[in-house]
Order: C-alpha cells, then structure tokens, then sequence
C-alpha cells in the first residue's frame, strides 16, 4: 500500500483544522538579555502573534521602522536572547482529556519550558508545535519561551549568507527592496487548547481523477486516539450545502479509512478559466454525550500539470545535441493554459502582523490585474493558512518555494535534518490546497551568485520529499531552469543601453519567471517616509538610498534618474520624477507581459519582479505599494493581461520627426474559446494631431491562439507634443482597446524639457 | 538516526556475498509451449545460467544466431512460455538450517513452483531471488520455474517502443547495432544453499572520510538470526593482507554496529590517476562447534564528485538570463579528472553466457585504452558482479544508468513500482564498489525521440531512491542533461556534409558523453558473419543490412559508401572497402577525442560511442569487434586518450594542392604533475616527401594543463601519393608523439582512386 499510495494523485489533507476547545487568549510578556545566564528582570507587553522588535518598538517609543532611517535603530535587537512569558490556571480538565499548548509558528530557534522545566526545543519557523502539557500541570502554571538571537552564519559579511544554512526567508537579512531587519518571536496563531478524551488528529483526503475528469476516487484517512466505538458521521457537500456523499458508522479502533467515488464532479479552475469550485468535507465523531469534534475543509479536485512548451521538442537541432528545455507549460484539468502573474513577496517585513484582511486585499487586486497565479519567492515565508484558504476560493494558481534564495545551502547534516522538517511540515500543510499549482526548491539557486547545482542534496531531498507527499504536484529545483528567463529589471539596461522593446522581441524563453521595472513611489508614500528636507531634490545617502532608490541593485537602480533624464530631461519636482518614472514602469511592463504572450504557445508563463512589498519603498519593482496602494504601472498590467486584448510589438520608446516608425500589430486571445473576427483602427494620435495608420480585418481566432496581423508603417510626423501614442481600437470591442506612449525627441529648437503625463 | 544516515557518506554493501554451503550443481531441464493450459510434455536440456533462446537452439540445431540471417529464425521464441525444472533430493539438514533456493537473475517476468505448489512470483530479472524451501521440502523434490513470453507494450510497432513499460533492457528489441532478439530465461548464478542455523544475512560497510582525507570513520552494520551469544570477528586488512583495524566479541541480539577509524586511508584511484587501493573486510561468526560463516569483501576509500564546470557559472550573460549548465566535471579525491572513456554496451546478446574471463579481456584493454571510465549505458544491462569487482581491481570508474533507453517510460503505478523493486535491488547491490562514479536515470530521456522530461515520476523516483541509499553518488536524470552534447556518429554529416573537424572544432560543451564514427569490421569477421555470395559487392538487404551496414541509423550508416566512395573512388575489393572505412573511423575518432581535450577545462569528458558490441556486426561505431578484437581504431584512440601527447586541431579532411593548410598545434596534459618544457616538430609528410613546417619550443606545463602553441600554416606542395601526413614529434619523448593522415584530392590527370592504405 505505502508503495502504491506514493503514485495516487492525492491532495486534501485535512488534519490541521481540527475543532477543539480554545482556552481564553493568554497574555504575554517580553523580556530580552544580550546572555541567557543573566536572566532579565523587566518584562514588557507582548502581542502575540508578532515581533520581539515591535513590542520593544512600543514599549520603548522607537520611530516607525518604516521612516527616514529609523530601522537602524533595530539593529541590536538581532543579538538578543527573547524570553515570552505567561501564566495560567490549570482548566478543569475531564477524564482523558488533555491541555495542549498550540503555536503555528515560532521564529527560529527555540526552548519552552513550563514551570522551568524544560519540555521542548526546535530549530525552523514552519513547523507548528503541538504540545501536551497535561502531565506536568500545577494549579498555577508560567509557560516560557526562549527564542535564539538570529542565526547567522559565520564567517560570512552582514547580507543575506548569513541565513545559508538556515530555513529562515533571507529576504530578511537585506535585499534590494528590503532593508536589514530580522524578525524573531510568535508569529502565527498560538493557543492553549483542550484535546477530548476520544480524539481525532489527522485526516487526510486523498483523490484520484479520472482520465477523462468524470469520476473522483476518494479516500479519507482518519485516525487519533481512544476512538473504538466513537461514532462517526462524514459528509461531502458542493457548494451550495447540497450533501453528495456521506459514510457514517462506528470507529473499530483508532484509524478509519473511508472510500467514496464522486461522479462527474465540479472541477477547480483558475478564475479565469472556470469556477475555483469548492466542496466541502465535515468529519463529525460523537458518543452518548454528544459531538466531540468536528472537522471541515474545503476540498477542489483539479489535476495540474507542467508539460513540454510548444516547439520545444524540436530544440536543440543538429549535432552534438544536448537536452530539450525542461517544461513550462502549465495544464490545468487537461487544458494548456497560459499564465500570467507576479512574484509574491512578503506583505509586511514583520510577518506576525500579516492578517487574513491584508491577505484578501491584495488578493482581489491580483483578480483585478488578470493575474493566475502568484509566484511565491523563495526569499520569504512560507504564508499562512488563510493566504491559501483565500486562493482556494478566488481561482488563483500557487507557485510556492521553498526558503532558499540566492544562498549556498550546504550539504551539511544539521541544515539538511531541519530542511527535512520543515519541508515536511509545509508539503503536509500545503498538499490540501487546491491553488497548489508547484513546488520549486528556491530562488536562482542554479547561477552563480548561489552557486548550488544539481547535484546539492538540499535540492534532491526536496524534490524526493514532495514526490513523497504530494507525486500529483509539479517540482522544479529553482527558478529559472533552462530556457526560463529572469530579468531584465530597468526599462534600459545600463551597460548596453538596450532597451526593454528590444531586449525583449529577441529573446526566446519558454517562460519568463521575473522581469521587474522600476518605479518610483507616489508622492504622497515619498512625503510619508522620507524627511522634508531630504525629499527634494532625492540624493544618494538619505532616506532615498535607505528605501532603494539609490544602489539597491546593478547601476543606478532603483529611481534610475539617468534614464528619466534622457528621456525627459532632468525633472523640475518631485512630482514631475515620479511621472516621468512611472510611465516608463508602465510602459515597459506593457511591453514585456505583452511580447511573452505574443511568443505563446512556445513561451507559457509571464510573471512580472515583484507584485507587493514589505513596507514603502522610495522606488522599486512592485506595482503595489506597502501596503496596497496600486500604483499606474498595477492598470497598465491590468490591461496587458486581459484575457483578450490588441497589442502592438514596438522597436523603441524614443523617436525622432521624420524617422520610420513600425510596429507590429496582433490579437491576443488567451481565453479557452474562439474570438469572433472585427475590424482594428490603428492611428497615431498626439495632442490634438490623429491619423489612421491602418485597418485591420482579422478573422475568428481559434481559441486560446493569438493572431499576429499586419506592420504598421509611416513617418514620425511633425508634432507640437513631446509624446505621442499608437492606438489600437476594436471596433465594436473597446474593451480589446490598447495605447502605447512613446517620447518624441524634438530638435533643439523645440525640446522643452516639461514633464510627460502618464494618463 | 535514519534521517542522519541519509547524509552519511555510504559504501561498502557486503550483505551480497556471504559464504554458506553450496549444494551440488541442479541440472536443469526446459520446454516451452504456446499457453499454460496445454503443458509441454518434452523437456530438452538446459544450461544455467543461460538463455532459453540457446537451450532450444543447441537441441533443436538451430543455426549459429550471428551467421547472416539466421537471427530471423528465432523470433518464435519470443512468444513462449518457458518451463525450467529441476529435481533435488533433500539433503540431511541439521536443527535450525535452512535450504534456500538463489538465483541472482531471472529474466523476466516468472513464478517458482516446489513440488507444484507456487510459492513465489516476480517481475524484473535484477532483484536477486532468496527463497526459503525448507519447511516445504520432501524427501523428493521438484523445483520449476515458469518463464512468461516476453513483454510487449501494446499497441507499439515491433521495436524498442515495447519495452517501454518494463525494466526489461530495451535494446534487445532490436537497436541500429542489435538485432531484435530479445533474451528469456535464468541468467546469472543460480543454485541451492543450506544456511546455518545462526546467519548472517546482511552486512554493510558505510564510512565518512574527513575532509581532508586523513581519516575514514567505519561504521559496519550487521543482522542476521540466532545470533544471540554467537562470537564474531571483524577485520580490515590491507592490500597486503595486514590486519589494520579489528573487532570481536560477541552478539547481544541479532544485529550489531561496529565503529572504527582508519587513520591516513589509502585511497582508490582511478588507474591514471593513482593505485585503485582495495582493502578486504573479513568477518567471521564462530560458536562452539567452530567457524559458522566467513564473510569477506574488498573495500576502496575514495570520494566522487560532480562539480561545477570550469567558466560554466559565467555563463549565460545578460538578460533575461536562465540558469548555468549542469555540472559535468567529475572530481576524485578532490581532484579534478577529465575522464577518456566509453560507452559500455552489452558484451552478448545473451548476457546469460557473459563470463568473468570476457569482462576481464575487455576491462584490460580499456586500461590499455587509456580509458579511466565507462558509461554503462542504459539500453543495456546492469553487468554481473564480476564486473563491478574487476572495474574496482583495474581502477576503472563506472557511470551505471539504470534500465531506461529512448522510451516515454509512464507514470505508471505498476511500472513504478516495478522500478523500485529493481533500482533499490541495482543500488544496493552496487553501492559498495569504489569504481561507481554516477548513477544516470538512462539514456537520452530528455530529448524528443524519447519525451520524458524533468517531471516525469520513474526519474524523479530514480533520484529519491539513489539519494536515499547512495547520497555520497551522483545523480543525473539522464545523458545529455544540458551542455553535455551526444554525436555525432558520422565522419561526415549527411545532410549538412560538415565534417567532423568543424563540426567538433565549433562546439562547446561541457562534457561530448557519446560520439561515434563508424567503421566496416575487419575481413576476417565478415567472412565469418556474411555468406560467401553475399560478401562483394555489399548491398543493402542482405545480410550486410541485417548486420547493420545499411539503413541502420540516418542516412547511409553504418558503412557510410557514399561518403568512403567521395574521398577515396569507388573501392576496388573488400579490402579496401574496409581500409578506407577503418582509417576514416580513426582519423575522426581522434579528432574528437583530441578535440575535447583541448577545450578542457570547460569540457571535462570525452566517451565515444560505442566500446563493444554484442555480436558481429559488418559496420558499427565500437572500437572493439565481437567478442574482443580490436580495430584500429581502438589503437587510435589509445593514442589520442595518452596522459600527455602533442595534438593539432585539423580543420578538414581532404585538400588540394596550393591550398593554403593550417593546423593548431597543441601539447595535452592531463596528469595531476607538470610536464617539462621541450620541442615540438611539425612536418608534412607523403610518401618521400617530408617537409618541416615548425619548431615549437613549450614551456614547462602546469599540473593537469594543456598548452595552446602555434598555428602551422603553408601552401599544400605538389605530392605523388593521395595521402599525406602531419607528424608531430616531441625531441626526446617519441611517446609524445602523433600524427593524422589526411587525404589529397588529386587533380583529374592523377587521380587513380587507389587504397588508402592505413597504417
């Protein structure tokens, strides 16, 4: 069986929501001390879950971390030893019943002792604690927790090595959008709870679909403990309440496993392509005196795939032949899809404080933004169970890493062991979603500033234990594998000058995994976070170099005034930088999202760096701001990812009077229907000057294919404005419309040097 | 501790080779029949281990399988049922003994009948068969074994296609170089033994070398039954028979650890490289009534790695940017070799009758090939032990790919499973040998003639199963992973017409794992294999095709006419033919194994394909013709594969007088110790002609180095013969010396299409 069970196509793990009587909230406190054998004395407040650093930032009147400069101030807080305490009464407990301590998460390394007695210790954040405490109770009881200073590898220099050999997110330890702040503590739900005498403590649902997706095979795992003779009820609802299988009887000792089969059921689809349909399993025990328990999940049956792209077999040609490319090619429920999305990063630098709300927002802006899937970077956490109940219910694909990036995890015992863990315990937690659409090992682990490669036990490990537990779920060992691309992320690269139109209409990826394009923040986020006088004019070593807008990464990024000042000349005020700055972001992700899909089918996934951010920046990649403030580019996005739309492959940004413009008109169709035949006016339109380059009459589209038309062609005309753009209307469809802005270089007598408008 | 052992380094797996009391030789007997349900009633003698293929043609005087077509006659045979019996009386057993039933390979799928009651069944001939008779003896007694036909996956042609489900080795479906004959029946040592009461069934070998290669922590683990209050004593001795570390006692229970280091280890190198230092671990288990078992076993230290490629990490540039190359740079020891070898394929076609003799002459003259490796390519077996054990000895390293060979190998539950009972069955019976270098998932999986790709279950498995028990190996799913380059297999390309020189000369790989250049056999073997009649002129459908010369590959393979007839006229005898073909085939082999070397060390691997062959073919691209006998080529590649020796990169074949010729001149060293400097001597030599081209005076080389010197350059003079030479010799070290034979393209008047006569 145990051999078998490895191939069955399997998900729905419910285990982890189990009903259980939750004690009052306990109440906390915080103590620090730079050595364990001078035990602190002065206790402060603590929120639970959260962050050692904000309970002292509160306690001790710290600025916002997110202001000027004043994360420095942080910057001890990493060399301490942390001590939660709390008191509690031992509850009534019944015969059989158990106290057991509860915590979704405790960040990093840890001991906790009740009533200075050492009871357990672990290494790794992902893995919840559960804790039976019954034994060992008094009347009056105190639970303490030690919590380690942050780990860091030696002899390495203050960046993200330190965290090589731990499964803490790197991000955390510096990066070019994230300044140094490493959170330690209780960062997820933590509770005292009462356990039933008869109680159930692992259910697994695990499915097998049909070929043909006609039938669902289930089968239900149950076990726990004192469960002989409990009796058990187990229903599968759809969505509407409406009961479509159900099993009842009695438990014959303490493991139970059920087997059904659903006829034709509802398949789970992105929200783009059907309903995210989801079930619904209750699992009720009970005896004489009533129910004791009961244990609901939401269920999808979907089957997901990552197949070979389009073309890719017939690479490479001729001899010496090495490999095709790996695939990129998602299907879901037998349909190749194309998919479009983001990279997800942390939402909050402290992730103790991240809540089902913020989650849900940003959510239903990546629905707005046509977005299907969230790449979840392997540079931060793992996020909690709601982000994952919430791209259950709105159809949106998970790509989820492990936490290793841009690291050398070594093939060392002690991190392998804990790598184990914590693996474990995120596959198991996770295997249930429907949403989960990949497990990848990492972020660039196979280039060069990681350095590990194929042969890194880390990466074997993981790829052996998601086939272990999750065989139905695709694995890659990092992101990108040949033939994926990531980058660039300007609009003009600094030491070529190439820019994006171009970089992009020559590459040949099956998918491109990153790409970002910086820009700068709103004015309003700038006066938020950045001093008055050092606001205007932004210089290198202030508050701007502090929130990425000077040297976060390659050349002058992330405000990259060089490339504003050719294009617009240098900016008059802070509202004309970031304009200027934002339209470039806007163009050039219209330009990238838009080229990767006209290369479908052999191209399969465009997925921009980065969606969100952790806390305001002054300039960055993301097209949300901290902490969910859609900037231009987030529209611009949103339109180059309608299903179906116009676009037009351009040459470049910058044009003079007289030069010969082209430009390459299509219809995108990504939608799993064909597109009836129309008409396209393209024209060229600035200020109050139009005229119509050319129209096209394309005819139905197959579904899911894009149709390439015709070139447009004509002489850069004469025009008053320093901006032009190229429109592309359907008639009939405006919601297919699509613009392109471009800058026009004027001669000398004409430049002006104002400011560019991003509508 | 069993999560920890994951990371151990392992070797050493003597639980194989356990002495015991070997009961009299069975003489076996065989019939076959159509269908089960109408038994056989006439049995004919057979040889075990054998083929059942064999049996039937020694009794029922089938002509010899390798002799021009009679190949065809055996095809029936692929569609029987076959029946092996044997009677046995049993033999006077004392208390506690058991008589076990043990054969080391059965192919392929088969059932074990004791006196007509089934009592075991198994698919797959690499899991060895331990099956306990004893409590079901009689006085008299017949033990049968029913062999199924041979699989066929349905609906595919007849071809390799068919054994795409199974872990059947595909090429005996027939392979541009083997005939379809696919072999049946019992095919490595099989007998009767009687264990002793208290036995020792398993013994493994793990041990951690230090870093620095000082020390070897042993740790031997032991189980067995009725071992409680047996003594044992453990010794490890060197090659000189010296005890160096030992251990005795007695058991406490029926398992036992022993923890030993072995300070300043010698270690097993690979022949080039060093002395392949083998040490011998002897236990013995002893009770009062004297030695009950004595199990002994050879042990080499060594450590294998797969690194990074030397400039691999720099590549790619610019963006978007995918990842570097796999690595493909074996390190031993911690030092880096670039490995000359081969690709292994079967040595019968029958492996039943594969002797140790046979190994051990063509494992001799691989060290005489200057080979350090072998690729055991995966259309083929996994060799017998005898095999393993003389690749130890002779200091040869071994890439073993599992049973996997150009099929889309399924996600198949069954098949799956099937996988791995034989993979872990593979690794656990090789894991001890200090010449295993690499495990590959099997042979060109990841390209388009196969389609399987990095998602596939039967590879991602492969690797969990060999990180599981052999993490100290490594892994790759399949040849060619990405960088690495396969072929070409023709002097010339047929559709291209690039030669091999630019062809090689262009290329950039880490790693050329397969290349071919095909040759004619010698005279001698055709005469042999190719009815008189048939024998001149060649042509196609006769037994010259069904021996491969014609239509085996694309285009005209394997005796490529139309390009022999190009440079040298149409061929005047056999002879010539085959002249003219050999000295294709070694002047093409060594421009590509030469050529590999010099773009060390970015490319670390040289293996052409193929070593041998599995019966006499008339054209092929092995160096070695059944069952043993080299061609010249074999001397040529020696040659070219010589630790240190000049090399000039040639740019084509054939020249016109006054054309202007060029050639790089080159010294190659791949010993780990500097050469000193010298002089290189270039001339063009033909017939009586010779003319000095060049002096080159190099400087003393680094350790491991090859040295770039000049280019040659000069008008080609005005020759009588069609040939000439380029001679390089090194003053002093004749051993260094080599030359390349070319070819002159006379004008009209002088062209006389004569031999070319290879030396």
């Amino acid at each position: 069986m145990k051999r078998l069970f490895l191939f069955a196509v399997i998900i729905g793990h419910v285990s982890l929501l189990l009903s259980q009587t939750v004690l009052p909230e306990l109440k906390w406190e915080l103590a620090y001390t730079k050595n364990l054998t001078s035990p602190p004395s002065k206790f402060i407040p603590a929120t639970v879950p959260g962050a050692v650093q904000l309970d002292i930032a509160k306690a001790e009147k710290y600025g916002p971390y997110y202001y000027a400069e004043n994360w420095k101030d942080y910057g001890w807080m990493e060399d301490q030893y942390y001590i939660y305490k709390t008191s509690f009464t031992k509850p009534e407990l019944k015969p059989g019943q158990r106290l057991v301590f509860v915590s979704r998460g405790i960040d990093y390394q840890f001991q906790i002792f009740l009533n200075d007695e050492k009871l357990f210790e672990q290494e790794g954040m992902f893995t919840w604690v559960k804790l039976d405490l019954t034994d060992k109770l008094k009347s009056k009881n105190e639970l303490r927790i030690v919590v380690n200073p942050v780990p860091k590898k030696a002899p390495f220099p203050v960046d993200r090595s330190q965290a090589a050999n731990v499964t803490k997110p790197a991000v955390s330890y510096a990066w070019d959008w994230h300044p140094r702040l490493v959170p330690l503590g209780i960062w997820d739900e933590t509770h005292l709870e009462i356990q039933p005498a008869s109680f159930v403590n692992d259910v697994k649902l695990n499915y097998e679909l049909s070929k043909t997706f006609d039938a669902a095979k289930i089968k239900l795992n149950i076990s726990g403990r004192n469960l002989e003779n409990v009796a058990y009820s187990w229903k599968l609802k759809d969505a509407k309440g409406n009961e479509v299988l159900q099993s009842s009887g009695k438990f014959n000792g303490n493991e139970l496993v059920i087997d059904k089969e659903l006829s034709k059921p509802e398949l789970w689809w992105s929200h783009d392509h059907g309903t995210p349909y989801l079930y619904t399993s209750v699992l009720e025990i009970s005896d004489n005196s009533g129910v004791l328990q009961t244990i609901s999940r939401k269920v999808g049956f979907s089957r997901i795939q990552l197949v070979m792209n389009e073309g890719a077999w017939s690479e490479p040609s001729g001899f010496p032949k090495t490999r095709s490319n790996p695939p990129a090619q998602f299907m879901l429920n037998g349909r190749k899809i194309f998919v479009k999305g983001t990279n997800w990063v942390n939402p909050e630098i402290f992730p103790g404080i991240i809540t089902r709300e913020r989650y849900n927002k940003l959510l239903d802006q990546a629905v707005e933004a046509n977005f299907n899937i969230f790449r979840v970077w392997g540079g931060g956490i793992v996020n909690k169970e709601s982000f994952f109940e919430l791209c259950d219910e709105k159809g949106i694909l998970v790509w989820q890493e492990f936490p290793l990036a841009c690291n050398h995890y070594p093939d060392d015992p002690h991190y392998l062991q804990i790598l184990e863990q914590e693996a474990t315990s995120i596959i198991n937690r996770l295997r249930e979603h429907p949403s989960l659409a990949l497990w990848s090992g990492g972020n660039e682990l196979f280039n060069s500033w990681s350095g590990m490669d194929d042969q890194s036990l880390p990466l074997r490990l993981l790829n052996s234990l998601t086939l272990r537990f999750t065989p139905e779920v695709p694995f890659i060992p990092t992101s990108p594998l040949m033939g994926m691309g990531h980058g660039n992320y300007v609009f003009r690269d600094p030491s070529t000058k190439e820019e994006v139109f171009a970089n992009m209409n020559r590459s040949h990826f099956t998918a491109y995994t990153e790409f970002g394009m910086p820009s700068p923040s709103s004015v309003e986020i700038l006066k938020k976070i950045i001093p008055e006088k050092e606001l205007w004019p932004p210089k290198p070593g202030t508050s701007w170099e502090s929130h990425h807008a000077y040297n976060a990464w390659v050349g002058n990024t992330w405000l990259c005034e060089d490339i504003l000042n050719d294009y617009f000349g240098q900016a008059q005020s802070l509202e004309e930088l970031v304009k200027n700055g934002q339209l470039l972001q806007c163009e050039g992700y219209k330009a990238i999202f838009e080229e990767a899909r006209r290369q479908k089918p052999y191209c399969a996934m465009a997925l921009n760096w980065c969606y969100n951010e952790p806390w305001p920046t002054a300039a960055n990649n993301s097209i949300i701001n901290y902490p969910d403030i859609p900037k231009p580019a987030f529209y611009a996005v949103s339109n180059a990812c309608r299903p179906v739309c116009t676009s037009a492959r351009l040459k470049k940004f910058q044009w003079r009077e007289g030069e010969e413009f082209t430009a390459d008109i299509w219809l995108l169709n990504d939608l799993p229907k064909s597109i009836d035949g129309g008409t396209i006016v393209v024209k060229l339109v600035s200020g109050n000057y139009s005229a119509e380059l050319l129209k096209w009459d394309f005819s139905k589209t197959q579904p899911n294919v894009n149709i390439a038309g015709p070139t447009v062609r004509c002489k850069i005309p004469s025009l008053e404005e320093n901006t032009f753009k190229l429109v592309l209307e359907c008639v009939g469809h405006p919601e297919y419309n699509s613009e392109y802005t471009m800058v026009l270089r004027q001669s000398a007598k004409k430049a002006k040097g104002t400011a560019i408008m991003n509508q």
